[in-house]
């Protein structure tokens, strides 16, 4: 399939690989699809797991925990970044409620528990709990008919979580991994780096269900599902995202075949999976929301390279 | 407007700054427009000029002159890069004849002459030509009431007089801003690098207009012309354009007011311009094709930033 796909790239009205990345992700669409041309990437639904961190306890962030459920009200009412940005990629939102500290009308109920424990005391949740999260995100992508599905998040404190995950299974350092979120000050993220160390020796060289379950979060869970489950195309965003991709990875590393990262969010952890997995985002914007918005700008792109070798002339009916 | 701008943006449901690049935007659309919110960046128009060049006779590309003609048939037939691209974010192609050859059917007739002289041997084009062919992108930037531009350019062995114009304008090396184009061998790369060494040297220090006439191309004008006539953003492509814009923003700095560098080109004589005018592109994807994708590709980001400041909710709102 891939050399089919580089024949007809090659054929096409243009010098050889003068669409650069475009090309690459032509070859990847039709790989994951079995077909040259492959479908086209749509239609897009951009799935946005929410869930609350019993870490929060520690201080780590400066928002409160009823955030995240405000939050998942103004994603069912079109008002967030991820919304917008949707609108401008014509992808569907679903919200999708895995593990909120409080019942939220507007959203999917896929609710595991109400938000985790406190991961600097013990578990974070139980493996079964993380596991059932894990199967909210795998039903859910095994049930989508769309062509192209991206990953979204929401949980106030979310970003501590993920480093822990992300410096357990990458073997990374604490101060590697850590930063600043929503944007923490220096006391605040030497605090949220001494959790993250702590929490991940804890469970290193542990397998991936037991770290997610012992320092992850729900929606770190239901994402690693999502990505698990996907017989499509998937855009990943952020450091939420790229936590759930690691452990899906780690499980099962065939994942990657359908995989596109969409942006190089400011997050160092994001980096550090990034390096981890070889993944090289199409987008470096300096973004650092979640939600899913890094990777909707990348959509077009994506949607871009399927158009690119299904429509386009071939070089000898030009010169013909 | 700037200030009213980052006021908006930080009152927006998300963390300040969260969004990066995606703010900066929008703070330039609003004041480019001199609203905020500002008006949508659409519809877009991008308008591909197609010249052909007669330094081609020293053999500084591959291709024969008539596939200028033939990629300006198959851009009216739909079938290239850039209607394919275009397609795909909703942008209506213009193709405009400021210098090709042959007569062209399809294009919008706009030929200043038939091909420029070889500027080896003497002037690529009078002065009064040059001006002509300004005018042409100038005249159309006027008339359109599209509310986003973007480049685009069409003609063999135009990297040659962008080269050429670079060199002149920016004082770099020809080594430093001369590649290989559509895709040339080391013998040829060498032999355009002496001819843009040569070119540059007899007309630096001389204003822009004469370098255009003496080194450039006519469809380096028209898009210089286009970029000086806009009264709304213009994403600009690759190393054509910034030729052109170099030219544009060497008679008239503020022109760079308007101006979204779209794809940073892999051909040495965009960075070179780039860095010369303080511009950093949206997008990196390893794209040389020209005809205006690299900028198309960015059109979806540039409309992004004008919905987040427009459509996202209030923090204040999201928290009541």
């Amino acid at each position: 399939m891939r050399e089919q796909a580089r024949a007809r790239l090659d054929a096409l009205a243009k010098p050889p690989g003068a669409l650069g990345r475009l090309e690459d992700l032509a070859v990847q669409l039709c790989e994951i699809a079995g077909a040259c041309p492959p479908p086209p990437a749509a239609p897009v639904e951009v799935y946005v797991f929410a869930g609350d961190h019993g870490v929060l306890a520690q201080g780590v962030s400066p928002w409160p925990q009823s955030v995240t459920a405000a939050m998942v009200r103004t994603f069912a009412a079109g008002g967030a970044a991820v919304n917008v940005l949707a609108r401008q990629v014509g992808a569907s939102v679903v919200v999708v409620d895995v593990g909120v500290a409080t019942p939220v009308p507007g959203a999917l109920d896929r609710n595991v528990r109400r938000g985790t424990a406190d991961l600097t005391t013990g578990p974070a949740m139980s493996v079964s709990e993380a596991g059932a999260a894990f199967e909210v995100g795998r039903a859910l992508a095994a049930a989508s008919t769309a062509g192209l599905l991206v990953t979204g998040d929401m949980g106030i404190g979310n970003t501590t979580p993920s480093a822990c995950v992300i410096a357990a299974l990458t073997g990374r350092s604490a101060s590697e991994v850590t930063g600043r979120g929503t944007g923490i000050d220096d006391a605040t993220l030497a605090l949220k780096a001494g959790i993250v160390e702590r929490a991940a020796a804890r469970v290193r060289g542990a397998d991936p269900m037991t770290v997610l379950a012992e320092v992850g979060g729900l929606e770190i869970a239901a994402i690693a599902g999502l990505v698990s489950g996907a017989r499509v195309p998937v855009v990943v965003d952020g450091v939420i995202a790229l936590a759930g991709l690691l452990v899906a990875a780690t499980i099962e590393p065939a994942v990657l075949t359908r995989v596109v990262a969409g942006h190089r969010s400011t997050e160092p952890g994001a980096s550090a999976v990034l390096d981890h997995l070889g993944l090289d985002p199409l987008l470096d914007l300096g973004m650092r929301l979640g939600e899913g918005t890094g990777a909707l700008l990348a959509v077009p792109i994506v949607q871009a390279a399927a158009r690119v070798i299904t429509e386009m002339a071939m070089i000898d009916d030009v010169l013909a």
